[in-house]
């Protein structure tokens, strides 16, 4: 897969006259380097991590000690390097390897958006005759447009995060606790080969309303909704699918309520196509939910890849259009006080159109969890 | 606990005269609100988090619109106020709010180790008559020493971790995958009560030799040995409890390298008392290393807390003496190729000595894993 990212990176640097991008944010890390580090995971942020890729070709990945082993066999990056996490100063050591690789008077882009003020400022002060630009947007814009092998991976977790919704759902029923429903999670996601689970949400009850909020003992109670999003990990990559359940039988109200979610995303779903303006979605977002009574909020789909939200911004804010290769979490979501209901799907923009990686099952009732103990 | 979290912030700011505390980095943010930030754990980071105590006692805590419910109802700061997250600009609106606190003219302490250039940047141009200084060794010198509230959720959590060890060593056998045995894991950390497993450690075989490599398919064999780390989190305090086990009998190389180490342990244990110099706890571990015929690495214990790794640092290159509340991580590792021993246990430095938090089981023998299926 990284072989594919690392010849994107080179060619967007030959195209745009950069001699080297230098990256060291975890998203970037992992991008270059095709595996996840863990102190970058962790995180412990002294554990300074640099990726320097060069237009001609050259390739060094600079780790601190705790991470030489799994760097020299994991790291796609041609050639690992380390420093001793105590004593070496890490900055000093990336400028020596920029000038080893002779790019020291060439265009260089940097992470200024993430390094903190000293780590910069001492890095541009060891390249005078450098000229730096921001890497970010660089990053960015690369990163919009999947891989084969991202979406192949994106796909693949996505679709054990959405089976892990109905497996835990499956084996809840009133009277278990956010907690024990969460492990069924875990089982479900590690034995269907994700690497680990980032973040679980579980809102039961009144719970339901806070947007990313982990479980807790709160036990589900008849009636209750509950909001299942789940944020499952493998090497760095990351899903997003949302489900919502009710324990026992639904009221009318709360039935209704979904079917309008659902209806909003079986219209947005026609809509996700290229060429299609993201704004133009999001404002058919908000005057459904505005026409059937429900309060959307400021977005409602983005981008999901080595960051849950990154771009393209299906938003109020954001413009730009959907192209082949994206890869999208679409997400209707009403929260309200006391009350939740979310529906978010893993979608891919093709050629022609957009595939639906999730949408195993049919979603025109709530998922139910027993409203007794079996 | 963080009651008295926020009114030790408050006392040293008045004894340093010091205005305002501004912090931003999910650390300082979970130390000073009492509760970890959903948008901070995921992390999107363009989710900036402000808070804000000041000498006088006022205290605000800034968050992106979509964390506002959950800080309304978990934060511990008096006052919570939100911002648009795509239309506001975070930093002018925690610039208003130190105006309005009438602490501009004064010392204003920010994260300039954790701040993007472009954040710190704009925030400072927006302060002209402050004076700023670094909040790192501020925050760094409190969150050394310990609340009785953060003792007792480290102190819990060190004991979910190491529990959860034996619970999955006795259900795994040869045959069964690092990831099967994860969920074990997964279900013990969880049915205990902690909130989330922030990372797992489990390296079998030869990948017992990788510092904090995650759970593979990769199956046990009979003769491995497996290295189990153990991080988890409740709060945004975590967990980091390692132990060692062998897949059926030990060969007499393990079990001799392992009663090194145990031994390591125990002399080790000795001497964690306050006043004792941190470096000659490190010179200890070194010499008793190098006699035995291991090779030492560069630190053997490290302060524990929201961070996995904090002060006080056991190392070659810290000073520093033990001091009452210190919560540490003592940890006698030891990775050759191909394979890897680790025993680390959780220790509070008390009045007059320490109290050891882990240690449930006798340590004399590896932790056997059945080398056949049940």
């Amino acid at each position: 897969m990284a072989g594919e990212v690392l010849s994107r990176v080179q060619d967007m640097l030959v195209e745009k006259q950069i001699g080297a991008l230098v990256v060291s944010s975890p998203e970037s890390v992992t991008y270059s380097a095709g595996y996840e580090v863990p102190s970058q995971a962790f995180p412990i942020r002294e554990r300074i991590v640099f990726c320097v890729i060069t237009a001609s070709g050259d390739q060094v990945m600079l780790v601190p000690d705790m991470e030489t082993s799994l760097a020299q066999k994991r790291s796609l990056l041609k050639s690992v390097r380390d420093y001793n996490e105590f004593t070496d100063d890490p900055v000093a050591v990336i400028a020596d390897v920029l000038r080893e690789l002779v790019v020291t008077q060439e265009r260089i882009a940097l992470e200024d958006d993430y390094l903190p003020y000293p780590v910069l400022s001492r890095l541009v002060g060891f390249l005078p005759d450098a000229t730096i630009l921001p890497a970010k947007p660089l990053m960015d814009d690369l990163r919009l447009i999947k891989t084969a092998g991202e979406i192949h991976t994106l796909s693949r977790l996505a679709q054990i995060a959405e089976r892990a919704i109905y497996y835990a759902s499956e084996r809840a029923h009133e009277g278990v606790s956010e907690l024990e429903m969460a492990y069924h999670f875990y089982k479900s996601v590690l034995s269907e080969g994700a690497g680990s689970m980032k973040e679980l949400i579980i809102g039961s009850g009144d719970r339901a309303e806070y947007a990313n909020a982990n479980p807790t003992a709160r036990r589900l109670c008849r009636g209750d909704l509950v909001r299942m999003d789940v944020l499952a990990k493998d090497d760095g990559y990351l899903s997003d699918v949302a489900r919502t359940a009710v324990v026992g039988d639904p009221t009318r109200t709360q039935r209704d309520t979904w079917a309008k979610l659902v209806e909003a995303r079986s219209l947005l779903l026609d809509r996700i196509k290229p060429g299609v303006s993201t704004q133009s979605i999001f404002r058919f977002y908000q005057e459904y939910f505005e026409k059937v009574g429900l309060k959307p909020i400021s977005f409602v789909g983005h981008g999901l890849g080595l960051s849950v939200h990154e771009g393209p911004y299906i938003s109020r804010y954001h413009t730009g259009e959907l192209r082949p290769g994206m890869v999208i979490a679409l997400e209707p979501l009403y929260l309200a006080s006391g009350e939740g209901y979310h529906v978010e799907d893993t979608i891919v923009v093709t050629e022609h159109g957009h595939e639906l990686v999730t949408g195993l099952r049919d979603l025109s009732d709530l998922i139910t969890i027993a409203g007794e103990a079996p």
